[in-house]
């Protein structure tokens, strides 16, 4: 029996009409379905594929075992994650070794910061990927001013990392994206702030959504979506 | 009358499913599109959506006066290119005033290092936006390999800029992508040895179409296309 794919399908930033024609393809016919979500959720994921599935669609919906409850460092986070992603791959490899293709939901573009690269780097099942527009995109678009130009540096930065290291390279770049702000939003206003650059940083909460919003950084409040990317303009070289 | 619309339409990295289902609607119903190309060129943009057009399509070929002829230092370049964007916006701001809607085609994202960017600044009409994904998106994807993981500082360069400041940055961080290659390659070669990272630098040509090529940046030889893009991939936290 031929083995099945196991497709990595970027949905893009949320709308349903920013995904590819290729991801669209690819989702209307498919058989079988599975996407991450955070335990009790329905997960941003699937609700963008909403209105789009077979009547016959086989869902598997793959559970965090932890998100935020355990810090990052705490080693059983790692090992509770790890077995979760060996779980997931198995039942993928599975239905591919069983002749069934998979698609897995992706959002944004499956090989910038997401998580199916961890099953990625784990399946024995012939995979393929489907680009995405990343959730970057949606943000500098619903901010209504180009991010970068001419030659312009793009910085790309998680909110994880030290404030010491996010106010160095956030004075050291000219156009900036900060992901991964959730509960670091008091740390990266603080980072910001010490790189010079409060006035012209924006957050942007559910890009290209029903319920986008952009506020300068200097509004925000402490409570931010963990949809949610800073910008900064980049201001370079235009004729 | 009411004003039409200017619509700048990602067109993504270059395989036509790949485009946006928005873009791709837009595209199709389209009387009137505008793209840029190099005068006596078809035109990548052009190119990308062959077969999609209606018949009665009007066109609006936008051909740069002028591309790598004068060094983007020499004053005449600006004034150039200055009054060449001015004419194309008159012309998109008089179809506006005619209750025209036009589709500008774009390359990858409109507001990511876009040549729309330039109209768009200076368009009295009303401008919608459609992101699109990005050409590294579509490179990382060709080369098999996640771009970047967990707190993985990601970072543009164009290789326009100076060799140090390459070598400086390209040190600094844990993933890249380079853009605007072209006759740059020797320098950014150069730059990339200074860095230490020749040994995980791949050069991505012509991604996601059929003409699609990676070679490792040791191996390039000195002419490459404008449609190249250099990549490290991040090795950041994963469990």
């Amino acid at each position: 029996m031929t083995q099945g794919t196991i497709h990595g399908v970027g949905l893009g930033p949320g709308a349903q009409d920013l995904m590819s024609v290729r991801a669209d393809r690819l989702i209307r016919e498919a058989r079988h379905i599975a996407f991450f979500r955070k335990r009790g959720k329905p997960g941003q994921a699937r609700r963008i594929v909403e209105g789009m599935l077979r009547p016959d669609i086989i869902e598997f919906p793959m559970e965090y075992p932890v998100t935020t409850e355990i810090p990052l460092v705490d080693p059983r986070y790692n090992d509770l994650l790890s077995a979760f992603y060996a779980d997931c791959t198995a039942h993928l490899d599975g239905l591919s070794a069983s002749g069934e293709d998979v698609v897995v939901l992706c959002e944004g573009d499956p090989f910038f910061y997401g998580s199916f690269m961890h099953l990625h780097s784990r399946l024995a099942a012939p995979v393929r990927i489907v680009p995405g527009i990343t959730g970057m995109s949606g943000a500098w678009t619903a901010s209504g001013t180009p991010i970068s130009w001419g030659d312009d540096v793009l910085t790309v930065l998680m909110a994880t990392l030290s404030e010491e290291e996010l106010a160095r390279r956030i004075h050291d770049t000219n156009a900036l994206v900060v992901m991964k702000i959730g509960r670091n939003l008091p740390k990266l206003r603080r980072a910001v702030e010490a790189a010079g650059k409060q006035d012209c940083a924006w957050l942007v909460e559910y890009a290209t959504m029903a319920d986008q919003r952009i506020t300068p950084l200097a509004e925000a409040t402490d409570v931010t979506a963990y949809f949610s990317i800073l910008l900064v303009h980049g201001q370079g070289r235009r004729p």
